[in-house]
């Protein structure tokens, strides 16, 4: 059986044995990377850019093109070489792979503008494919989104838990191909050349599967055709291939992988081997299928109206944050929400009660959620993928690639830290403020009532990059009023005087006990200052050094979190250029199962406790 | 047919009906926690402890007793009501559940006797189960391993990783039991009451897969039976089950996720109902199975014995940790190690070769590699996983979870920071120390020659709790003599004199290029004071004061690593009570491919940015 496509297999055949003569020469001229894992893949990307995909080459980012995914990310030079061949790329370029003075870094980062989705951590790239697919949905184009892995990564589970929920959402715009060389990095993958053993796992998932000879274009071709024609669930083309194909070298052969050919006689062998490869081709000219370019008004920034509450009223930071989410996707349609089956705690069901179609459940499955969310903002949506900000330590290393993209993922993490109370430890999340401020671009904004986390969550949806909501299960008083405003990177001080002992710095509950604490010490006549960090990262380093050196450099901090990684670090961190230091009050061991108010003040952090070291 | 136990079904379904009324009693008392989910799984937890496994009630840890996890933690109260059935916690304890005075948290954790590792973050426990009946070979043991699943959490990645090392580890000795409830937290679970569409996911994936209905007594004691007759593989149970089972207010039902029966009319119903449930039972005397008890040699601590290399050597970090592993592991056999398709990058091949019956590898599966760990160490192994040190944050629920349960899981990451060069940021680890400080238990050791890494393999393993290893890419000299110790919480001076004008700390890579800014600050008549911070995690502070005192409070932090979390901020926390604060060389924004010295010189933590910040 034939497929028509503008090119002709003997075009095809000679497109890849160019990308493969590209990728073997830039490996060897870096003198590191993988030219064996290219050159397995060579033939399926010849045939995924040059006859399957619509795309405009001279407009990498065009909103209606077909999304390709480089899931095996280590086959970046393949990539490129794919780009120098539609012209985007100078070919010469192509040497300066994994120099400092070049943007062809050893895995592919979107410094390029081709590159959606910085990959290399494994496993990634299918569920951001999954975003991006439903991000076709979203805008109505009907571009397809292309994910190309490799079989070691399909060990990863974060790929299984792309492939539930790209059934679950009958994505059929999605196609899969995965490169069977059979070769991990350091020994056989598991299932190795089992091709049916592979496509059974895709099949009892729910998938579209099919397994193919990944050098035969015309089987290649063939497969593409039956997955545009598949409806209702995704596909997923197995293609039997050998790494190193096309160098005797190293074809099929063990160690070679991540090892450049030496240059000299090494190299000029497997180069004169490719270029024997070259087929006759008479063919006429032939171009790269444009996409169904459609027009679109220009989005613009939305804003949530109004506060819902008021001074004194009582409200959980995470319910305000998804009323407030709920409102603010009214007003601007590239809000999105994300779950992982806990939107009835995070409130992020009241998204979904106003925007089901822009609501996207991932169940029980964190990684595939910060993954999609991933592939939606870097096609223009503003994701909020929520869940408990413990179980987002599931997705640390999708949170990582997201900040290495710095993608306008914006993710809300609630039920920080002992004050959910009785469900204990695996429940409380007393790390996430160190996992997230430890990505230097990662926002990290954390409000202590209803009116900053409504004002929070507008901020955070149009501040460029990733940026991270922490909230709490308690209900908290109300203490701003309406006109209140909140920046990223600000602070409020709550309470000051001419003569205040000590600088008491809390975000989130904890501002409460700063509060209680100061009520306190006023009945003594101690004066402290109260400061909300309600913006932890960036932090306003020149108001918290007014305010160390407005109370003689005695500094507090309180925090519902490990001491490591936290508030106390962070402004320590930004008082200590002018010479202050920092006394933190946190958690400082592994908590367990309590009353929200037992806990707050066995673990130290409790207005008692803010007394006593002020007063110390 | 009808499987000979020493137990009626009669007596098994009061057993479970009391078990029911145990959970729902407790969690009314605690006025939250999940019943419902306890009431669906009441009838396989009374088969699986009073008809299945072989133990000693009165000795949970006993080394040949078949091991249960419940993967499910929120079913916390159906454990605690087995083990009050058993025997070895008092029925009215039970009521203590969720109470800061009660070791019966809200989730289960390893207070309790009974529990091998802490669960609650979904997904987890299939994991821990692998490294569980992993440890049953090591020791020649003839436990099996079972695993109580929820339907919703099979969602998590980590489950199908879990499956593939399973079956690849040939684990027959490992029984899943599925509680297929049909309902998540916030709905019904994607694949709901579609048993053969599950079982089918598990076969695909390998494994014995069987149907049954998880009311039905009968059958669930003749699929245990099945799975112990099934050899070279292991064996999941799906179980239909309605959550809420027995209560005809919750039976089946929505809105009864986390939800007890309010004290009152509606308890007194539900009980009145569960205590009808009671069946005739003229049960002569039963017993709990025992185990078989094997007779062991105590395990004693080994030695590396004398050090492989001599001052002036060079040699990378991960590689003298993976050769002081192989020998540590000739001299105790608790030592395992785990990989994750990265042995001959992170060199514990060099293990695999010695001991390769002690050797488990993962393929890229990073989650389960640590949770096997988990489930290792739980039993008394000594096991070490390590892969890059990036990829660990694939982990990182799983380390916290390790670090709630203070299991003794020796993590090791390789290819730390910038200086791995040219692979690019996806690669290189730069928040790993923020992660692993973030927890108060885990201790951070990071050598920076071959000397120190082998010493600090043979400290990790030996210390009481979670360890994490930070190894290097690139070789570097050897600068210890073969008499050097070191300790977990120490630091040793490199170089001091009395007219030293700043303390430099650095560890690993970034201890030699505070050596070349010493030897260059030299050359200018400057003294410095070298600290090589090998323990980051605990600190010696005392040192680190005394260090800031005799270089009058002038103290530089120079680390391969993001400013947060990491060294800079451990330092400043440890001086900060003597009122001393801290200058930060850190890498303060994403980096990019580039050869290892280009990075180090352009992300700010070269000897050049060490001598401007000392004499600026």
């Amino acid at each position: 059986m034939s497929v028509q496509t503008s090119v002709s297999l003997p075009t095809l055949t000679n497109i890849a044995t160019r990308l493969r003569i590209d990728s073997v020469r830039a490996t060897s001229e870096a003198g590191s990377g993988h030219p064996s894992t290219c050159c397995s893949a060579a033939d399926l990307v010849a045939a995924v850019f040059f006859a399957e995909m619509r795309y405009d080459p001279r407009d990498p980012q065009c909103v209606d093109s077909d999304r390709f995914v480089l899931s095996k990310g280590h086959a970046a030079p393949l990539l490129y070489a794919a780009w120098a061949e539609a012209g985007l790329l100078k070919r010469d370029d192509l040497l300066a792979l994994r120099r400092l003075d070049s943007d062809l870094e050893g895995h592919p980062t979107p410094r390029l503008p081709f590159v959606d989705v910085a990959t290399g951590s494994l496993g990634q790239g299918l569920c951001a494919g999954v975003g991006i697919a439903l991000n076709a949905r979203r805008i109505a184009s009907d571009y397809r989104t292309y994910v190309l892995l490799g079989d070691g990564e399909i060990a990863e589970g974060s790929v299984w838990e792309a492939a539930d929920v790209a059934v679950g959402q009958k994505l059929d715009a999605l196609c899969g191909i995965t490169d069977v060389n059979a070769m991990g990095q350091s020994g056989p993958t598991q299932w190795q050349h089992d091709l049916d053993a592979l496509a059974g796992r895709w099949r009892a998932f729910g998938w579209h599967a099919l397994t193919i000879d990944g050098h035969d274009l015309s089987q290649i071709l063939e497969a593409f055709h039956q997955a545009r024609q598949t409806k209702g669930r995704p596909t997923m083309i197995l293609a039997k291939t050998l790494k190193g194909k096309g160098i005797s070298l190293m074809e099929g052969k063990g160690g070679w992988h991540g090892k450049p050919v030496k240059k000299g006689p090494d190299l000029d062998k497997a180069l004169a081997e490719l270029e024997s490869q070259f087929v006759a081709d008479q063919d006429p000219a032939w171009s790269i299928r444009p996409p169904n370019v459609v027009a679109r008004q220009p989005a613009k920034a939305g804003t949530i109206g109004p506060t819902a509450y008021s001074i004194g009223d009582s409200v959980a930071t995470r319910e305000a944050y998804g009323a407030a989410l709920a409102r603010l996707g009214a007003a601007d349609d590239r809000i999105v929400a994300l779950d992982a089956d806990v939107k009835n705690s995070t409130f992020s069901e009241k998204f979904e009660q106003q925007h089901p179609e822009r609501f996207y459940q991932n169940f029980i499955a964190e990684q595939v959620m910060v993954g999609a969310a991933m592939g939606l903002a870097s096609r223009g949506a503003i994701p909020f993928p929520s869940t408990f900000a413990a179980f987002l330590a599931r997705a640390s290393d999708f949170i990582r690639m997201a900040a290495v993209s710095n993608l306008n993922v914006k993710l809300a993490g609630s039920h920080a830290g002992v004050s959910i109370g009785e469900d204990g430890p695996s429940q409380m999340a007393l790390e996430d403020l160190a996992m997230m401020r430890a990505q230097p671009n990662i926002a990290v904004l954390y409000p202590c009532d209803g009116v900053s986390a409504e004002r929070l969550v507008e901020r955070a949806a149009y501040h460029p990059g990733p940026v991270y909501i922490r909230a709490s299960r308690p209900k908290t008083p109300v203490i701003y009023g309406p006109d209140e405003s909140f920046e990223v990177g600000g602070l409020k001080v709550l309470r000051q005087s001419d003569t205040d002992v000590a600088t008491v710095v809390g975000a989130g509950v904890t501002v409460f006990e700063a509060l209680k604490a100061y009520e306190e010490l006023q009945t003594r006549g101690i004066a402290i200052r109260v400061v909300d960090l309600y913006s932890v990262q960036p932090i306003d380093a020149a108001a918290l050094v007014r305010c160390a050196k407005a109370t003689k450099g005695r500094v507090f901090t309180v925090e519902d979190h490990y001491p490591a990684g936290g508030i106390g670090d962070a402004v320590a961190s930004a008082i200590a250029a002018a010479g202050y230091t920092v006394r933190r009050l946190a958690v400082t061991e592994i908590p367990r199962s309590g009353t929200p108010e037992e806990l707050l003040d066995r673990f130290g952090i409790s207005a008692r406790h803010i007394v006593a070291a002020v007063t110390a």
